[in-house]
């Protein structure tokens, strides 16, 4: 019998007593905290936390752990997502033509990095597109999309998304603007790398404006998709520096490092119940 | 009447029930939770917390907090420091000839960015060596050194520690090492800057050591004091990267940079009880 | 009799030989290279290139040099300066309320570690606002202005620069905008700190702006003065990591090392000639 | 016709007239220089550069570039080395259990990144260690090790060496020593990622070494190999940071990441003749 290990995750109106309620609750359901994280936002006056706890001398069911925590967490008005710390989340993950961020959540994946279950990939690009790839027995599906089928396409991902039970939808460089409808859907759930270090360079091209404007650094953002396009909420952001030296492709070149590493520690950090959504800003328990 | 704020610093044997406990006597004195971290180390079996709170609707003395948190303290065998989250630490600065670290950390001060009271400043060299530095109303002592007189020259140093109840000293390019009597007297409440990267190059000239060993960062190390010179635990590091094209010289002042602001850090984090010692190693809460 | 040395600067249209005809003169005259950076600009087909060199036996004359590297330069149609490496330039720094920039560089200048001479300060602010400062045998001047007062007061500035023989005018936080006229006459030669990462947050409150967005990174950004506010040429940049811990206020304590830090290392390459206007970019050559 | 591209680099004693000698003859065989750098190692007093050139209007072979360069090189007796530009290096891979490395330098190359040709990937483990890596047409070799079998394993590895002109050996994370003698053999052209920050942890486990010492900060350096091993000339280093909460295995997993960019970076710089050996140091000129 292994023992049962929960995460928490919760929000709520701030006020005293709350880390009070919710460990003795834990305490007394005879598990011990891991480790506690809590951030109070003095601006929202919002209470946020992330409580890992396990069970100390035996077995203790989800639902068990549920039932003691719902009278604190309605008493206090509480948000809250409990899962059970092993099981790994079921990722479906979504690419254009440029494969390296795709490549790199594969492989982290593939080595037990991440703690994920990558259930499905799909491209708006046929299967060939990727012939140094190879998916095994993840199933590849080509959802090639145009501007007369975008309803109709969205509409068979989001069967794949709901057939497939999927936790979390990475968009590792998909080159497709999702409707705002799908936005919506998967608020919270979709997390995007932006190649670029937002908000500086909106729009077409980043790595070239970034050229022309001369700039000595670049980065890249990786965020939870809204509908407003490249304006979600940040989850991890890093840049390299760059000099006169670099053209443009060379950009590109320094830009595929950071956009894969940006997006591997967010997928991280929200495989790992790290992020909660305050607005439309994040805050990242650190590992 | 200021609402009352506190610190509580804290570690022990972990074992369930330790936040529940705190928590509901921090929640019963009618205080409000604003930040608590913890770490359980899981192969020591320790935990450790730092928990910020203060008073809700009224005023609480730090005698009756200590009243209401002393029998959970003792009952899980806790060492624990409380602290007034307003009461600004009293620091010694030591500095020999070199001076940004000394002129960083007063400035730093006297712009109100670090909450300490700089009670004196103390060097091996005279008055004369820091034309460039104002002390304006902080006390500036000369306390000239030999080898034979190093005994007696550390009596002084600490008898001014003690009658001026200073809280921390800071060797701010310090260059004398101090003996295993006065480190073990000033355990942890004594930080030092290495100019290096720790354990990297040990002993003399660390910036000609790396230029030789043709090294592309160079780094300095912020640690607490222990009687084994340039080994006690780290709290702070950070590198700057350099080229073939940086002579010793330019290392140097390189370094200075990077001592400075990790020096700066590492003050920091002690002065907001951020730093707890978990054996050689610290825990670093984040600010 | 100490050795001549010189720093050429020099940009044209590329052209085959270039780099011969110009090692060719110093080696004729006597002159070695000690450093040869050239960089080609293939969008635009200029050749940019800086070369410090000296006379290897004996003295020669700035004025010798000039002669003999004229006529290569009017055939190549060159763009150049020469300086002797051994003149200090005469800087002006200009500040407002906040003295963390100013401090930093009069700290650096005094102690040899910038190759400079700070002829004056000027702020808009009295000498008053800087308590903590020694300005020492540096002459302070107090410009204040107001909008109806701004020709008259940039007139004033403008004497300054003329009168004192300015090489370099640095805005240390200095809050005016320049009018255009004042930006074109110091075009090149007028470096400003925009605290922030250029050009992510234009306007006001830049910190405020990026606590609002939830960046996760911060920075700033160390250019060269144009009519363009805020748009000039960048010199240098840098970043920082903040959480969700960090307000506006820690924002800014966080931002002033990095403002620090960047105008003082783009001080440093104008300085050593190390900067070179490639239209609205620069060509930073390594230090 | 392409125009013929190549890249020279060379040093010898220092004195004037070389550069001037070298771009004047690039120029009169019709030539345009791209990029020049030169470092002159005041200590040593030993000049070292690396041109760029390409012939302007039409063809030169290889062999016309060097009859015109010969006379220069021997008058100043130059170490030289002429390579076409366009030409792709052999590399072979070495690799054992952990294949991140190899994983990250296979993709690099198949999407043309690194401008090489893999020859092939040797292993002391059999390709099943391997189920994730698709090698397709590189050939993979298992040359299993013991202590008895070294001398003869390595001899195999020689002769593909040399049968196979393999201008570039990477040991990607090949966790076997390399002798005396073959380290001597293949100078300056096996590079080794040694996982951790050189000179800091010597021997065994690294990563655990810096976990018991609790620095703030991992790293990996990328050296050529030598007969004293781990101690070869560094060609680039980077770190992360820590902190307390990182067990080993998670300093294991971020090392990953540095090893594997700090390579890659190491490995470019090589093939595109960036790398001069300067004793046991490096001259890396930027890219």
């Amino acid at each position: 019998m292994t023992t049962a290990s929960f995460v928490l995750t919760t929000f709520c109106q701030s006020r005293p007593g709350i880390v009070a309620a919710l460990s003795t609750a834990i305490f007394e359901m005879g598990c011990n905290i891991d480790d506690l994280q809590q951030f109070d936002d003095h601006e929202t006056d919002q209470f946020f936390a992330r409580i890992a706890f396990a069970a100390v001398d035996g077995d203790i069911t989800k639902e068990a752990v549920l039932a003691r925590l719902q009278p604190d967490m309605e008493r206090f008005g509480m948000t809250w997502k409990l899962r059970d710390a092993d099981a790994r989340r079921r990722v479906l993950l979504l690419a254009s033509k440029f494969d390296h961020c795709l490549a790199d959540l594969l492989y982290r994946w593939r080595i037990g990095e991440l703690p994920m279950e990558v259930v499905g990939v799909v491209s708006n690009h046929p299967r060939t597109t990727y012939p140094n790839l190879s998916f095994r027995d993840t199933e590849f599906r080509h959802l090639p999309v145009t501007r007369d089928t975008k309803a109709e396409q969205e509409a068979q991902l989001l069967k794949i998304i709901e057939d497939e039970k999927i936790d979390l939808v990475v968009l590792a460089r998909y080159m497709q603007i999702l409707s705002d409808d799908l936005s919506r859907k998967l608020l919270g759930r979709c997390i995007n790398i932006h190649h670029s270090f937002l908000p500086g360079f909106k729009g077409a091209k980043p790595y070239h404006q970034a050229y022309v404007r001369g700039v000595k650094l670049i980065g890249a953002t990786a965020h939870y998709v809204t509908s407003d396009l490249d304006e979600g909420p940040i989850i991890e952001q890093d840049i390299e520096r760059i000099s006169h030296r670099d053209r443009p492709e060379e950009l590109v070149r320094k830009g595929r490092d950071i956009e894969r590493r940006v997006l591997a520690r967010a997928v991280r950090s929200h495989l790992e119940d790290r992020v909660l959504l305050n607005g439309m800003r994040t805050i990242v328990f650190p590992d």
